[in-house]
């Protein structure tokens, strides 16, 4: 973990023994404590690994930027976890075990913005060491830096696989079914709740959106022929893995799973637009042949996750219906989020 | 490469077969031809790559932000390009080979800062386009995003290293003298230039703090004990070396090698102390013994990098001493840049 120029921070000239210029010091007391053995006590130029043998290595990189994928009160701990949560989503869709990830921090400075306190960062870490734990994972490096603008942060993660069983969004076939894990829209939803839009009785779906649950452990290589995890809402992420197998997929609005919570905050027929294009649910939308079905649903009761089949893939050309029990169309006025 | 929510820009829908939403065009547009095989036309949740067997692999994450790492008005191609160099500057310093990276891209929208046209993201594109021919790399992937605020680029980047050889910080030995490649304190005086604070006769200067040289390929282990990359400043970087190697280390500021743009600039006596600690260098700080000096020399060559020797390792606990070739202390206001 490196610290960059800032040229508005000089560090102060030494005597005798001299200390840690603050950067250094600032990142060895908050994040030390989560560097595993490859990070070289984070004070090198970078980390060193022996990738386990026969193995092939998953590597993928999300940003996260202060009022457009968190909010600025959400707490500190939970704020590092989303973002290491949405990255482990990610090796979770390819099928893959994470191992290690890198994180870099672009930081409005403390005189700037005083909620940056020492507290904050201890909340901040504290969250990020308590997924490590949970998720068998270990800090590489990073840098820290600092910003005129809003926190902005940038995670790695690195995963590994055995050869040929990742799993990709171009394998799925005509006639698969489209599954997904968990339940969709708590995420969108409890964005609404945490700015004061919809009811939620007992913090589940703000929690939801602070917090999701990657669905990692699952072995579905040989049951699922496609995966991707849904980040940027239902319909869109549906479009993608039907565009990237070159066919269609039909969703039948009416099977996709929602939460108690979010059956609670409103009526199906007033939310179910939001819940199926809102994104932030980092679930897994997965294409299994009917004649996995049986093992999927096995597989997934032994991790104790939720699976829901929604739909249907078909020959096309990246077209998204999305239809009613009725056969009808169902009205969307967009599909998810896009950049630009 | 994925795309993530901005509740500001919702995706239009579709009819008929869809267009892809706005970022991923985007993406496809100007980044698919960076992409390697490992990514996956970056159009999966991660890259897969096979390592090499028997070598272990290096990474490291820096980020740079807009007013604080490069100018606002630099040319688009050269900022990518800085942030790629600075990374592959780490890569250096491990003594390892690059392969891989990885881009988040957290950028003003076009809407609120017209700068970011679609010419700026070409312009973007290609000079990274040129590194990577240059430096033998390919795009692994990386996410995109919007921002209330200032520019905030981070690169992951990855190499690897025959087992053992990477060069390390902590691996000074008392005795060693301090070598260091290239000539220091060009990117400090170019951010003058660029300031209009000081003359640039021939751009040297400028074009330095814009494009870094990384010294790659330099075969030293074996040579050098010790090795960083000079990123925040000399003084302050060889205290790095000097403290985790458990050792003193002496600079004799008068042997520091300047660039005869630098020298043009202004008198040594006025310039010393900015370049001495100014950061931006991307140079290689080395720890090698008196008996691998000539092959140091011969290696460096041979790969046609000049290398000075500039200073001794003593025992100590990470103190730098500043010194005249008459042996006065050499006066310095602070060691270099830190953040916080």
């Amino acid at each position: 973990m490196t610290g960059r120029s800032d040229p508005s921070v000089p560090s102060t000239p030494e005597a005798g023994t001299p200390p840690l210029p603050d950067e250094f010091a600032f990142i060895r007391r908050h994040f030390l404590a989560l560097a595993g053995p490859a990070a070289l006590g984070l004070a090198d130029d970078a980390a060193i690994f022996t990738p386990e043998p026969g193995r092939e290595l998953v590597i993928a990189a999300d940003a996260m930027v202060e009022g457009v994928h968190f909010l600025s009160d959400d707490p500190p701990d939970t704020i590092g976890r989303k973002l290491l949560r949405a990255n482990l989503s990610d090796i979770a869709a390819m099928g893959a075990r994470p191992f290690g990830w890198l994180l870099t921090l672009a930081c409005p400075g403390r005189a700037a913005d005083p909620r940056f306190s020492e507290a904050w960062f201890s909340a901040f870490a504290d969250g990020l060491a308590e997924d490590q734990r949970l998720f068998g994972l270990s800090l590489l490096g990073g840098d820290t830096t600092s910003t005129q603008g809003p926190l902005v942060l940038s995670l790695t993660i690195l995963g590994d696989v055995a050869p040929g069983q990742a799993l990709r969004r171009n394998g799925a076939r005509d006639g698969d079914g489209l599954w997904v894990t968990g339940t969709i829209g708590d995420g969108a939803l409890g964005l609404k709740v945490l700015l004061g839009d919809l009811p939620d009785q007992n913090g589940w779906l703000a929690g939801r959106y602070r917090l999701p649950s990657p669905r990692l452990g699952l072995h579905l290589a040989g049951i699922a022929h496609a995966a991707m995890d849904v980040s940027d809402g239902l319909v869109q992420d549906a479009g993608h893995l039907a565009r990237e197998s070159g066919l269609s997929v039909t969703i039948d609005a009416d099977a996709v799973p929602l939460s108690a919570a979010a059956k609670a905050a409103g009526s199906r027929e007033d939310l179910l637009a939001l819940c199926l294009t809102g994104g932030d649910d980092y679930e897994l939308l997965l294409a299994v042949p009917d004649n996995q079905a049986r093992t999927l649903q096995t597989q997934c009761a032994a991790a104790n996750v939720p699976v829901t089949r929604i739909g249907r893939f078909n020959a096309g050309a990246g077209e998204v219906h999305v239809s009613r029990a009725d056969g009808t169309v169902f009205p969307l006025e967009r599909q998810g989020w896009s950049h630009f």
